[in-house]
């Protein structure tokens, strides 16, 4: 999927910062509750990626809660906020995660139900395959079936998901700067880690899986 | 339609949480006025889903009531509103119910004209075979062929449609929460119950159908 | 046009909110003046219809006078109205109504200048076949060639038009009640129900057509 | 271009609805200065047309006053200004009328610079055949290439000019409503009437054509 | 490009008219600093054209400066401008002029950064042959890729640069009206003449070129 | 990429605008820290272009940080800027140079999320080669997936960027006037100078490549 690898002529600043851009995404892999495992983080080019941070649950996963969709959205942001933090700029290298991070936002306000201001109200253009072809958001010539103050109101909730998870990927990396040093090191040195030799290099330890339980308590 | 079984390997929790999200559409098929009866409820898989609730009227039918349609749009948010009530947490499991739900709220304020605000006007796509191709409502290229106001009041309806419906779904499992709990149980032991059974581990009865007779008071 | 009669089983219920539904139809083409009058109404269900109101002028016409669209849109929302007399709710069995009466509301207000807000502004993408391809109504690609303030009017004197129909539908059956419950028995009995067999059971007579000669006062 | 005569049986009120809308026509293509002078005016139904009113310049035209296209818009709204004078009510037969109005009085603010809000810019989608394919109003993927604020100044300059050339047509029509009944009841009487018969039965004459010669005094 | 002479039969009054129209062109192409040469005026019909002027720089230009673009959008609007000058009164013979100059002012706001307001920001459809096929601009399925807010300072500004154009035009064909009417009386006398013949007729001398050396000023 | 040589006979005049133009490109290479190095600029036409200006990296780059895109825009503004400081007049020749500015600028702020008030959210229509074909930003039929407002603040944010990069390249040459005109002199002389020589006859230095070591403070 992400093509062979590619050896590139990379410059020792540009190495150094791919592997903390990696390194906040493994981190945050490492100490969002919820996150699935990361097995294996590398510096080495692949395809169009100059590194890659590969995660997996630890089982097929066929419901998604919404605490899970957020801490993947916080992971995804890490790269972005581990060089804000280091370099105090801003690259182009946070284009993928952004697009993955926005759709992933989106659909969880616009075909999950996940905004209580817009409520369980489908917006988004999905086909369901149990319904026939017909969809009641199909609009008018395929334009968009809803107003522009619910355009509004999906522009918000997306930038307040995409914002709060990027301030909790900045405050997580923060927190844990040591162990981001320490890994974007190793990674410059190495190249590629395991999950073991990230666990050792790091000294972090991999979080339990969230308990989803039922509630004792009252729900919100 | 849903397709064959499909064996997947489900944790106990995922399990747990599928048995309340489809008991909380059987659990609204036995209490809501009007709904269809509930014939069926599995845990299997099937194609896409993880579970169904299978529904169907005693005879077909060929008029659908707006309490009838409120009662299906109740059902269908009653997987979500279990989930919530129990874990206190939302999955992307509703997807479907969703896009159900927005589909025949949208229908009924911009095809069946059941919303006051809007009136018995068409602000729907549809081409009524009785009449020739060009349609009143085909708009220019294709677009929309009214207001953003008109827009807006459409969106504020449905959106009013699915909270009321959703608010109902939370109250009446609330109500019957023990009912939920051991279907949820015996749906986790035994994975596919029938009218009878469900019927018996609930201890809830069928509800008569609505009485449409004709009204002896003032009508509104 | 209608496709062939249809055998459905029909519940008592079912047919006897039809026997109303096209009932009402069927009233308002006796007392609203200027209605076609009505050669036949049935219950037996053809094609898509669950009943029909067959209504059908003297002699052919060309040219249509504002007060006889307002009496066929009166007359097309007849059967809602009669269903919400009688049972104090609604049915999707409108939705036929609906859209041919938005229809109607549509091109007089933005084909046949009968909205004085609008005046005597076509509105509407139709073309002239006694122009030249282009129009002057073609806008961009096709686009809406007017603001969002005309569409805004647009809607409202749609919106009006019908919200005056309906009450004037409502305020003629609850006036003629008696006999549109007459009709409506007789056709639960005999299903069809041909001009003669109407006037005789609900004991209306023809109106006389409309007298459209020329004003002797001052024209509006 | 209309289509061979179609013999229609027409009752004798629709006759004389239709004698009086040409007339209408007629009328104002003898007592509008600059109009185009009528040649013949008919009630024998062609093609799609119940009536025709055929007006034609003395010579080829190339360059078309704004008076002259005021003209042809006060007469094209003739037909429906004389029904509602002698009838008091509006019908479908102005549609073609209004169709054409509508795109005259467009083209006069979008293409030919005469309303002095809107400036001599172009605001419609004409391909100039003096020009490249690129124009500079193609837009984006076809679509209005201008604001909301221009759709709705456009609006409301077609609407004032229609709106004036309706109340100047309604405002002849009284000051010749002599005339008009004489005209009607002779087209009732012979169908067709050539200019000579026009002139002898309404007693009007031709009115020279507009002076377009150098203004004398200080132009607008 | 405007096909071969046309014979047509023009009234005095249509050739007047021509005559001042083109007139306005040349006149406005002699006085208007930057202004490229005028080397023939013509009232014979060609193609679909009732008169030309050709003008024609005295050498090939690459780079155009805004006070050139200014200028020619001045002429283009000449020949309106002696038509109300001298009748008064507006008509259709500007279509092609009105485009033409709407599309150069909306160029010089849209692609070439020539308005403050909008600055140096591209706001057209145009495709930079040296990038790549995706275009920054192309937004999305091709739709307009700026907002309502920036799509009113471009009408605006694109109807300020008109206007003042406009404005522009007229006065200079009042101060230079003897000369016009000369020219206009000469054309009608002999249809055409070369660039000679109008410096003769209307005692005017060609202007120098701009002169668009180094500022020694502060540049503004 | 550019085409061959073109011989155009250009005016002095031209020529020096040229030489000016490219000289404004080349000078803020020079002086803008982190510009991409010069190594030729010439005022030969080759294709479509009057003049080149020729930067390059020193090694490939993979990541681009946000002070390179600002360099690269300033220095694209570059020409224009030293148009208007020199002739204090402004012309079609920075098109090109518009076009690519507000790509990159756009590209910026919806792309990479380099704008604080959009965050870190897609709000353009590329597609992530590592996705699946269905985007989250596809929208409905391919119209633009967000409000009004939002493309209020990617207008305002563009129009910000140009703006500041527009006065900072004025700025620029201004204080390194003496520089562009002794460029522009050469240029008008040699036609092509190499890196060497552009330092040489300028008498700047190579800038150091930007420092984008790790901050030592606080980020921002």
């Amino acid at each position: 999927m992400l093509g062979p690898e590619r050896p590139l002529l990379l410059s020792r600043q540009d190495r150094e910062r791919i592997a903390y851009h990696e390194g906040g995404h493994a981190i945050l892999g490492l100490v969002v509750p919820g996150a699935d495992p990361v097995h294996r983080v590398t510096i080495v080019p692949r395809g169009q990626a100059l590194g890659v941070t590969y995660q997996r649950p630890d089982a097929d996963r066929y419901n998604f809660p919404e605490s899970y969709l957020r801490a993947r959205i916080v992971g995804m942001l890490g790269g972005r906020a581990a060089e804000e933090l280091v370099y105090g700029t801003k690259t182009t290298g946070a284009e993928s995660d952004i697009e993955q991070a926005t759709q992933l936002a989106r659909d969880m306000v616009t075909r999950w139900g996940m905004s209580d201001r817009l409520g369980m109200v489908q917006l988004a253009p999905r086909e369901n395959p149990y319904l026939a072809s017909r969809s009641g958001l199909d609009g008018f010539g395929g334009s968009r079936p809803f107003s522009e103050d619910t355009a509004r109101v999906i522009d918000a909730e997306v930038l307040r998901i995409i914002t709060e998870s990027h301030a909790e990927a900045r405050r997580l990396l923060e927190t844990h700067r040591a162990a981001l040093d320490t890994l974007a090191d190793a990674l410059l040195a190495r190249e590629t880690l395991d999950e073991q030799e990230i666990l050792t290099v790091t000294g972090l330890s991999r979080i339990p899986a969230e308990d989803n339980g039922r509630a004792v308590g009252l729900p919100t």
